[in-house]
């Protein structure tokens, strides 16, 4: 299997093999490869290899020579992920479409947080995902998805969600002129109903639980009351996927061109690591960036920690676990790139680690206190995995370290309540402020 | 009345004739000067006139002549507030600082809400400041007063809040290294309280309501107990409120440095739409926009409308009324500002209206369902307001119009849940979604 995965890689850069009608231009998108066996596919809206059954991903025809021109071009493009349209699956003027525009968000060099953790001043980054429009990296992968759903006449944008990804598939749909009609279990708490809700698509929510939502969604795009349906994470996953190179090529360029030492990012299927690896690669092929080594490690909750697991035993395989940890939007059991982001994280000398919900909430807390970013849960977790793994020495603290923050506290306000609130409560007068120490 | 304020803008351009100490440096801040009497003081922690009480602003000297050389500066600077920082009471270092570095937030072209208002394509703009780091505009006016806090030799950060800038302050604080202590009334919403209490500083609950508040504040401020306390809506007001002119510079840069022909712009004090056109003016002075007519417009809630009333009834004083509306955010009975709010939208043409809770609400929804931008209850009213003026032909749907979103629909979710819920609720399977009528 990893012998194939290898083959795979290298098919990236060989000539399309097969014909994509011509209505269809994804900029330099040039088909589908198979991850696993690296057959090619004309780019349409599939997921699966018709061999082999292994995931598809896109394979690029990218400019070749003129480094400098590139990156030229790149820096004076739009202040969004659409500066780097040129290296992903959208046309040329994608930039000039109703869309949301997330992105080129802020890499905050957290000398405060660096200190705490022992760290070297100006080394520490965390990648603020929580400034893209609905305040999650969602909104990348979203905004790819929605280019291949015009590319292939869908009129409909729909996903399976808990929330978060409900929230992104409305919004952009509603700008992007779609209709939208999302799937979410029935139960979901009101404040998540409301942020999917607002922007007037169709939410509906499906009695059972977020498989029960999953199984139904693979139904729907079987049936001919899904046709014109584009499932942003199911038939147009290959494409939304991409979205998360954005991240890697953000973080270089911010970096002023370099490929940071350390990356920590968070696993809920472990596509969003691989796809920040395959950046990189791509950078490097490129020439944008120097090729240097860098290692990538991976984040889990303790109470959703099949990757982890798997990397510490040493297996290549994932076994799938149920999950429960307050890191909701990390808890898939059964994580469709686990083994990918063994490799990846083996390859580059990385590691994959968990860290306990208690964790979590202290780390939500402690990038709160020192660099006054409230993130959600999973940033949390990422977090709090990092702090982890520089104790335990397996980050190097006088190196180059990016964390990515992938979303928003005002999304998990829950999980900090119990331990978050009022200092004290006094009477509005002098005396009982003295009383209450707080002078 | 009215010709004293004139003298006092007439002086704005004159020399500093009072000392500010040596240590305090605040870039081309050179005083503080009434805006009742145009008398002028040195930059410190002051707010109010000696002679008349009248609100102190700051007065600049402006560096002259060169407006090309000014705005290539400007265009080649940072991607946040601090692009400006020649036209700003800071530092010109202040971008090395630690700050959360607010503003440079999306001017959404709104093509959607265009349509469904009847506005011309491409005429119609959203300034979206729900992309700041706390999600709100109040991140530009605290980071102005972190700065003056600074250069006072303050130690710690305070305010009296009813929630957003109690998390602005919050979370500025703990990235620039300050101690916080934050009031709050007792009886806040939990969510407000835990976005406020999860930077780590201290919250304190008044027993009482936000007037309580108010006035232990300034009781804190005159007390050996309040030394070394920057209260950045109180002693650090002056400086506070300039972060609102980034509001003025941003919109027009983003227009290829064009005042706009009509702004529609929240009033809760009325600081922001005051400093809005100050900022404006500057512009002008400076050669940086051409000089040309543009039309100011203040939004009000009908349950907190005293601005909007007294425009009616063409008064030059403002009658406080008592507050009852969802725009929490914009309920001031008494707004300090709201004598000079009138005189703006009287002298440029523009006007001051009001609407309904129920209006409100639909407008968070119109703007989300059309632009995929969910805005919180005070961005619903400005929308509103700007709906009612456009179909009452006050404002020209032939020209320019931008409209200020100053905060995020995720801190007021309770304004739209009501009316924002799952369209369906089915079982899991393809007969059930039939029979829901969804396909
Ligand atoms: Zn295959
Ligand atoms: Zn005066």
């Amino acid at each position: 299997m990893r012998k194939m995965r290898r083959k795979g890689l290298a098919s990236m850069a060989s000539q399309t093999v097969v014909t994509t009608p011509d209505t269809v231009d994804l900029g330099p998108a040039a088909g589908l490869s198979c991850r696993e066996c690296g057959e090619r596919f004309a780019l349409g809206p599939i997921f699966a290899c018709e061999i082999c059954f292994g995931p598809l991903e896109v394979a690029y025809d990218f400019p070749s020579g003129d480094p400098e021109g590139l990156r030229k071009r790149i820096e004076n493009g739009p202040e969004n992920i659409w500066r780097y349209a040129p290296l992903l699956p959208v046309p040329a003027d994608v930039a000039s479409k109703p869309n949301l525009n997330p992105g080129w968000t802020k890499l905050v060099q957290a000398d405060n947080l660096a200190r705490e953790l022992g760290v070297e001043p100006g080394k520490l980054h965390v990648k603020d995902d929580s400034g893209n429009p609905t305040h999650s990296f969602k909104d990348r992968v979203v905004a790819q998805a929605i280019e291949a759903a015009r590319a292939f006449g869908f009129t409909t944008l729909s996903c399976s969600s808990t929330g978060n990804l409900a929230g992104a598939v409305g919004a952009a749909a509603a700008r992007a002129g779609f209709r939208s009609c999302v799937f979410i279990p029935h139960d979901l708490e009101q404040g998540k109903v409301v942020m999917a809700a607002v922007y007037g698509g169709e939410l509906v929510g499906i009695e059972g639980n977020y498989d029960d939502v999953n199984r139904f969604c693979s139904e729907l795009i079987g049936d001919p009351a899904g046709e014109g349906w584009g499932f942003v994470n199911v038939n147009l996953r290959p494409y939304y996927g991409e979205g998360s190179k954005t991240l890697a090529y953000e973080i270089c360029e911010q970096l002023g061109w370099r490929i940071p030492d350390q990356i920590v990012i968070p696993i809920a299927s472990g596509s969003q690591l691989t796809k920040i690896d395959k950046g990189i690669q791509e950078l490097i092929k490129l020439g944008l960036v120097e090729d240097r080594p860098y290692k990538i490690f991976g984040a889990q909750a303790e109470g959703c920690s099949p990757v982890s697991v798997a990397f510490k035993a040493g297996h290549d395989v994932v076994r799938p676990q149920k999950p429960d940890t307050i890191a909701k939007s990390l808890a898939i059991g059964n994580p469709a790139d686990g083994p990918y982001v063994l490799d990846i994280c083996r390859r580059t000398g990385g590691a994959v680690e968990d860290v306990t919900d208690e964790q979590i909430v202290d780390a939500i807390k402690l990038l709160a206190r020192t660099e006054g970013i409230f993130t959600e849960t999973a940033g949390g977790t990422t977090l709090g995995v990092a702090k982890k793994l520089i104790e335990a020495g397996a980050i190097d603290p006088s190196l180059t370290t990016v964390v990515i923050n992938t979303g928003d506290g005002l999304k998990t306000l829950d999980a900090v309540a119990p331990t978050a609130g009022m200092s004290a409560v006094i009477r509005p007068n002098l005396d009982s402020f003295r009383e209450a120490g707080l002078a």
